[in-house]
């Protein structure tokens, strides 16, 4: 039973603590985070508003009524709203109350409401002052609990499956998108779904790290990413493997693969409680950097992941914060040759007190050739 | 061919009327309208810029670089920026420059457009005011082309036959999702694919507007409320209809019915060029509320939709703006009874010159029961 007052409890005493008179929090993980609850409302508002003491308040069309009152948190304060009339005036007099009631008027804002909402919020109140609400949220989320974390090895475990699954499921000429589908099927039969939209690239379209999956067809000698994740009970895995089908085209394949599984071992070998996501970012782009690839890494080291796939904390330079014991993330280094193919390398991560462990299986320290 | 140059002249040409020394877009159908291309980036800024006068520019993470220079509408300046530098640096003298060319230091935000971004750009231009980008967009958007309206037919079109597909396939026992994946399907083989999340709600699931299709079963006598979409040319269809599986359980589900089809009839008679989407909205609205159903009519009558599922113009009271020909919008009016089951009839239309014009073949008039 996930502790959701506890988590409202903790969100409102670092507000107080940040001097912030209140957070509004969209139908994202966030809201999903404190209340168990979040739906979608397209351009409509759907936000919870949590003042720094008192009740969080949803606020919600009316046809989202009944939804947001089965919130698994309890939340009984439900303020609806109607198309014709907007959420504007059923919200002022609790907004005015709430930043009446605080020392600061500070509205912390989360980072993926939609700017509309915050335009219109800014206009009701345009003597607050606004901020993200990221940086109170993270403190919340970033240390994983015993549940979380046996749900991201439930997660883990389904995915490699999945990913030993769709590496065996390579044939000449099928496209990307006729593997993606194989993937979703796969993922449909063990009982779960996709936690991001599964990334397929044949050859030089590995050169893109965010590539369409799209209609090349898989030639012999290909190199091949996927970059897939699944659902366990509420959260996500992510994985990234690459392999050769058939021996590769490319006479680099084989050298270019082992400095990303280079950097991605001494990546995680440098990560543990106490050292920040930067220097675990500078160690992975050391490797590769020294191996004259610099410049074609060119993307973090890897990402936070838990309730949300990508969260904080980034691995990434300038990242400079301590990591700590609980704290989920990827390892995920890269090297991408236009034209030709690019390697990335991902498994997810948890830090204990005295080291690190991976949810994923080890990938292969050398190039795999499946057989084509 | 889209006309990209043209578009982003008359983009440029609203700002300057408006005041506006530029316009942020985020990677939405906004940017998508202006440019042809758009990619999502997830936290990360994938944003277009639009000077009131001058190129436009793309700032995007460097790993979206190449597919940002493949962008339809050609636009060459493309500022890229490292997950370990952010993107404020690289944006900071371009901003200066075009807010030192303006008369007013206003920039207009997409309102889908992550709130962290524009918190992000407020501590960059703190002096600068902030606005909406919609009404400028709306401007361009809501009036369509003959290529644009052609796409819808052919989406609406599309999406017909697999409506009348889906509802021949209703089968004893099958759960909403199997149905779903079913429409999904048919689809598929079609050679398109959902233009968002197809809605199925059967029985009492359908008293809630925006359900989610999940594992309920069907049974004899359930009242089913279909809410799909395709896609054709890059354009959405989106339709609703209602059917009884076998003689309706609930004795006043062909009444409630045809109170609805009556509202849609009536809404459809009223819409023409010249009145607004209240005006439309009141008469759907005074039909179901004459038979004392007003309160269980708990949405809007009408979005508009083009190159966006939902876009303005909407259907809705205070939306007093006189509609136009060659807009499109959706007449969807419903009734929801909570415990029992919901009814809602919607066609796409488009205004001509002289009437209105359903992309949609017309809704029964009178409930349809399904052989069950």
């Amino acid at each position: 039973m996930t502790d959701f007052a506890g988590r409202i409890a903790r969100a409102q005493a670092a507000l107080t603590t940040q001097g912030a008179a209140l957070m509004t929090l969209g139908a994202t993980d966030q809201m999903r985070y404190l209340t168990g609850w979040a739906e979608y409302g397209h351009e409509r508002l759907v936000a919870l508003f949590v003042p720094a003491s008192g009740e969080p308040v949803f606020v919600v069309p009316t046809m989202h009524q009944a939804q947001a009152g089965g919130n698994p948190a309890g939340l009984r304060q439900i303020v609806t709203w109607d198309d014709a009339t907007g959420w504007q005036d059923a919200l002022r007099p609790l907004l005015t109350q709430w930043l009446a009631n605080a020392l600061s008027p500070l509205m912390l804002i989360d980072e993926e409401l939609y700017s509309g909402h915050l335009l219109a919020l800014q206009k009701l109140e345009p003597d607050a002052r606004y901020d993200g609400a990221g940086g109170v949220m993270t403190g919340l989320r970033a240390i994983k609990t015993e549940d979380e974390l046996a749900a991201m090895q439930k997660a883990a475990d389904r995915i490699d499956a999945i990913m030993e699954a769709a590496i065996g499921a390579l044939r000449e000429g099928m496209t990307e998108i006729e593997l993606a589908d194989h993937i979703r099927a796969l993922m449909k039969r063990d009982g779960t779904r996709e936690a991001f939209n599964s990334l397929v690239c044949f050859g030089a379209n590995g050169a893109h790290p965010h590539h369409s999956t799209g209609e090349t067809r898989l030639v012999r000698g290909d190199m091949v990413i996927f970059d897939i994740g699944c659902m366990a009970d509420g959260y996500p895995s992510d994985i990234t493997r690459t392999v050769a089908f058939g021996p590769p085209r490319d006479p680099d394949a084989a050298h270019v693969y082992a400095i990303v599984s280079e950097a991605h071992w001494q990546a995680r070998d440098a990560a543990r409680a106490g050292v920040s996501g930067a220097t675990v970012d500078g160690v992975a782009r050391g490797v590769i950097t020294a191996a004259g690839f610099g410049p074609q890494f060119v993307h973090r080291t890897g990402h936070g992941i838990g309730l949300s796939t990508h969260e904080p904390p980034n691995i990434v330079g300038g990242s400079d914060a301590a990591l700590g014991p609980g704290m989920c993330f990827s390892i995920e280094p890269g090297i991408y040759l236009p034209g030709r193919f690019g390697v990335r390398i991902e498994n997810i991560v948890t830090l204990t007190s005295d080291g690190l462990r991976s949810f994923n299986a080890d990938p292969p320290r050398e190039l795999r050739v499946v057989p084509a």
